[in-house]
């Protein structure tokens, strides 16, 4: 089932995915609900972020591929193979929908780079989960790219900016609560041209895993994501390109990127 | 104006404190509020974290007599003074309030030790504004315990739980918004005894030169807490403690230390 969070005129509500249609729920997506007749066009509502975030995850280095080149962005050898999750907070104000712009910020030297990655939505409370039981506690995968400027990496003490500023983590286009997590294939688009693709099967730390790991000091709360974190090699996206994170078999995560223009906010 | 926000019954209001007594009011502490004639002794209420915080935030290294401790956490000389704020994120589930316990977790080696603090509070949604602005946009403030495990803030590759787990962000008892910033006294006191005792004059940046900070490349939220930094030298708290942030002016964040005892969750 996919599960979208969408706006309607000034309404917000959730809805089921049905190809072309989606229906309207009443209830909860975290506890009950029921379909209702009342359906839309896709194409005629606006899809949101697929949830009221309270907190986004990262879980540090979790492919090995992607060792060698973020040791590289801080001109350092590869990192240690991480033993246990190393989880970061990615900043719930950065989290924005499929179609929405990716905002490169004025003040950045060009160094923004796309991550795209799958996404784990929780859908119960927990603290202090085993491995074996997290995946009780996830309702669903949608698609995630975990966009960070590499100058601020490099030279902040912490990820507030580099990977938290506003705009720089698109998730969407909705919830699939039947996939299986170990064994998809991931690719990343821009501007139509394949630049990363991977499968989940290769991540360190399984989506359980981390999930269980942070829930050790953390009470994970309903909404809250948790990104896989990245493949490989990234690079720089630059305003004028659309980037699209295709998980087949939970959707397209499109995204145009745009130059902030404005001295007083976001464009 | 003393502003706080608390449980009487089944329900959560905010109210203006004024001695023995808290006045219920009806609007939003953001925009515009009227105060009622529904009060409560203060006694018989149950305080709670002044806002619903989206994020909290904390300055990087701010008072320079904290330099060479924090190097010492990590073995290391003192880090150099920074040239501006390097912000991280605590963490809303770290959140607790006044008179709540701070949960020493069951798998530290007893090296969580108090930092008090004193903590803005956002008024008004910002984003990209100057350091002479940045006042308008703070509400009031509060007192702030950045709980830490210095383990794990040694060996972890972000601050995820050294700062930010459940329990380790105290504040309250509420938000005073008639006090000025730069010259607040702040002790800590442990079962009674004086244990750090500074000054916000000592602040490498002021409270709007960080939110104008963070502004830059993030949107902050009312509710949104930014914390003052720690200053000097901390040491451990275990349970049965009391430790106690007293900010003359604001007033006294009070928290007894437990041990978390049970394996499904927070004692």
């Amino acid at each position: 089932m996919k599960i979208a969070r969408f706006r309607t005129g000034r309404r917000v509500a959730y809805g089921v995915v049905f190809d072309e249609e989606i229906a309207e729920i009443r209830g909860s997506i975290y506890t009950k609900f029921r379909i209702t007749d009342t359906r839309y066009p896709l194409s005629e509502v606006k899809l949101l972020p697929p949830t009221e975030a309270t907190e986004l995850w990262g879980p540090g280095l979790n492919f090995l591929d992607h060792l060698e080149f973020a040791g590289s962005v801080f001109g350092q050898e590869a990192p240690p193979v991480p033993q246990h999750p190393q989880p970061w907070r990615k900043g719930r104000n950065a989290m924005t929908g499929v179609n929405d712009p990716i905002i490169i910020p004025k003040d950045t030297a060009g160094e923004v780079h796309y991550e795209g990655e799958a996404v784990a939505i929780i859908g119960k409370t927990c603290r202090r989960i085993s491995p074996e039981r997290a995946g009780q506690f996830i309702l669903g995968y949608t698609c995630g790219n975990d966009v960070s400027e590499r100058a601020w990496q490099r030279d902040d003490w912490t990820f507030w900016r580099a990977k938290g500023a506003d705009t720089f983590a698109p998730v969407g286009p909705w919830i699939e609560t039947e996939v299986n997590p170990t064994g998809l294939d991931l690719l990343v688009r821009i501007n139509g041209a394949e630049a990363q693709r991977c499968n989940t099967r290769d991540m360190l730390f399984t989506f359980p895993e981390i999930v269980s790991y942070i829930s050790q000091q953390v009470t994970l709360r309903p909404g809250d994501l948790v990104f896989s974190g990245a493949t490989g090699v990234t690079c720089a996206i630059k305003p004028g390109d659309t980037v699209e994170v295709d998980i087949p078999g939970i959707g397209v995560l499109s995204n145009p990127v745009i130059a902030e223009f404005d001295a007083s906010g976001p464009g």
